[in-house]
């Protein structure tokens, strides 16, 4: 049911990162199921995880391993999150790092491990164990389709995209994975998501790049409301272009670079709410005129997280009652009915505060039933705006979130 | 698909109240839609009201009565909340306070007006103003049945309840109504809720009553995260029983006529919960040994409003890991996991952050099966205790607010 979004075409190889993917038997069907990233020597990494209280183990492991050494690899497993597995949890992983180490004789912390699936299951590390010499064997620069299909959990499509860019009379590549469909609501990184650039960016440099873009992409999406124990996302920058070695901030090249980064984690992330579990329909939040960019997102993320809204797109019921109800809801201080004005696509729907006066339901019922839908919300109290990206609430939800481990 | 809800029976009159419900034909099928509850002279009246910033204009004008006279009238249509409808709104709502008070020979800020149902849709005064004669001669003490069904909208069975209780040698009487099923995630009140008792009760210890135990039950159920615009809950003390005035919070009388009140609150609160949009199960979530009341409560509703957690339970899927998940992201500082357990009725599931070792899948889903659960998370950092009450979220839920309106 993935809204406008295809299978992903034209994915360019990343100069000094060479991928593989293959099934480790960890679903009962057949299907890839496990991914090994590698990093040649000199790559920078930077990456961001989860703020759930309860992370898994994988996320532990690498957040410690990222504070020790160089990451050379990213070990991928979809059907099992590791999460809430205790000790155990945390020692498999180690295992099937410490595995991949001895092939690779490289040391345990240059190895990050990534888990998404069921939580509570423990990790199955014969399985992984056993395919890690052929994955390992397998890796090249063009299999990241591949890669994204294996990351894959309730996903209905893959997700990955390529960027490449001019810089000054050289050029750099940017290609990245990511998977993702419910227990969407980010808080400082998303899912599972992988981008490499063959740039080369200094390592501070690279975190803030990082930080900026998932401010901007994966930390403004919502399918719904929950944020997973397992979110990690992964920048690597392994400077194999020939474009020279950005180290400062305040550079055109820098803002280039950053743009085109930030485009393909705002693609990334935009797929993983068009395939949002039980999608029909993408809808883009946008609240302008707000006092501050915190209570742009405090009604932005009310709506959009909001059944009764989210209901009402499925239903192409251009219910803006429930949207007003969301926007008084979210919690801001001496917020005047009197000056919100609301639009879906063109069509006002609310203004003053109220109905629109030369607003009709055909107009409305039209601008809804479309499977892009842009809610544009005034709050009319400053100059601030912030974009936060949802899908709508069907059956479909309920029956996949119903069936899903069943 | 009520769960655990029967029609009500055995509702008591009050002494001092009378009550009326007609058709104003507001609905376009026939059934009642409006409702007058009158209350004698002497008689004292709290209430509460939503906090949405988006009040409706009954709840505007209801509050601005208040603070000038004694209620002697509650005046309530269902099918249309009259909320974002602007000046308009708010004369419409004043329009049908005068007629009634023209009627009744009493000054308009004696009635408080009262809308549930469509917001942004106009009130169709002259339908309401049309039956307010019939309404008003119509009043009479044993008609409250009727007014739990006039006030209804999504409810699929009306919610009544009454408790007589032995005071000294004397005895009083609650009786208490409400409505509500979709939009609920009250914030100092609920959707509609008006109760009686012909305790005589100080006005000043009767507000006090009133916002204990609306704290203890209105603000304690969550379907669906959603606040309404049109939220008010009533309490009246009309004084003619025989029992003596109640003045101060320090006896045991007060304690007698809070509990026996309170407990007619939470009845009428859990019967939101169970006649919620869509339920087929009534879930207490009770979150133990914690540090703070607050604390207890951001992880209840957490648990309680998580579309994923609420799916699992539609789908008697003893699924801890979204359960954890939803603890993680709750927002607790220094949250340990090891000393976190959860049980599903009388089954362990989770202990020190992980599966418990006894834990059995049989017995996880045996325990989900049940129309009724009670889960209880255990923080093991503290000793203040919280319950909430909610339901599961099924395809039902999603085909009511799919349909509703259209």
């Amino acid at each position: 049911m993935a809204v406008g979004l295809k299978e992903p075409e034209k994915i360019l190889p990343v100069s000094g990162v060479r991928v593989a993917a293959c099934s480790a038997g960890i679903y009962p069907e057949s299907r890839p199921d496990i991914a090994l990233l590698a990093f040649e020597h000199g790559a920078n990494c930077a990456a961001l995880f989860t703020r759930n209280a309860f992370s898994a183990a994988p996320v532990q492991i690498a957040r410690n391993h990222l504070q020790i050494a160089s990451a050379k690899y990213c070990l991928v497993n979809a059907g099992c999150a590791n999460a809430g597995t205790g000790k155990q949890g945390y020692d498999d992983a180690i295992r099937v790092c410490n595995r991949l180490a001895e092939m690779a004789r490289c040391p345990v912390e240059s190895v990050l491990p990534f888990s998404t699936g069921v939580i509570g299951e423990y990790l199955p590390v014969e399985k992984i164990c056993d395919v890690i010499p052929a994955l390992y064997s397998g890796l090249g620069e063009d299999n990241w389709p591949d890669c994204a299909r294996a990351i894959m959990t309730t996903d209905t499509i893959p997700k990955a995209v390529s960027r490449k860019i001019p810089i000054a009379d050289r050029s750099i590549t940017i290609t990245g994975i990511a998977k993702g469909a419910g227990m969407i609501r980010p808080d400082m990184a998303t899912m599972l998501a992988f981008i490499a650039t063959d740039a080369a960016i200094d390592r501070e440099l690279l975190g803030s790049v990082l930080t900026q873009a998932v401010e901007e992409s994966f930390n403004r999406i919502c399918v719904d409301g929950d944020t997973s124990t397992n979110d990690a996302c992964v920048l690597v920058a392994t400077g194999k272009s020939d474009a020279s070695l950005l180290k400062a901030a305040d550079t055109e090249e820098f803002d280039l670079v950053k743009d085109a980064v930030t485009d393909v984690f705002l693609h990334l992330a935009q797929s993983i709410v068009r395939d949002g579990e039980g999608a029909s329909k993408f809808i883009t939040v946008e609240v302008q005129a707000g006092a501050s960019s915190d209570e742009c997102l405090k009604v932005a993320y009310a709506v959009a997280g909001s059944p009764l809204v989210k209901t009402a797109f499925y239903a192409a019921d251009p219910n803006w009652g429930r949207i007003l109800a969301a926007i008084g809801r979210s919690g801001l201080v001496d917020l005047a009915i009197a000056n919100i004005s609301i639009y879906l696509n063109d069509v006002c729907i609310v203004d003053q505060g109220m109905r629109a006066q030369d607003y009709s339901e055909d107009a409305g019922k039209a601008a809804m039933s479309k499977d892009e839908i842009f809610l544009r919300i005034s709050l009319g109290r400053g100059t601030v705006q912030e974009t936060v990206w949802t899908c709508d609430l069907s059956h479909e939800y309920v029956s996949i979130n119903a069936e899903y481990r069943t």
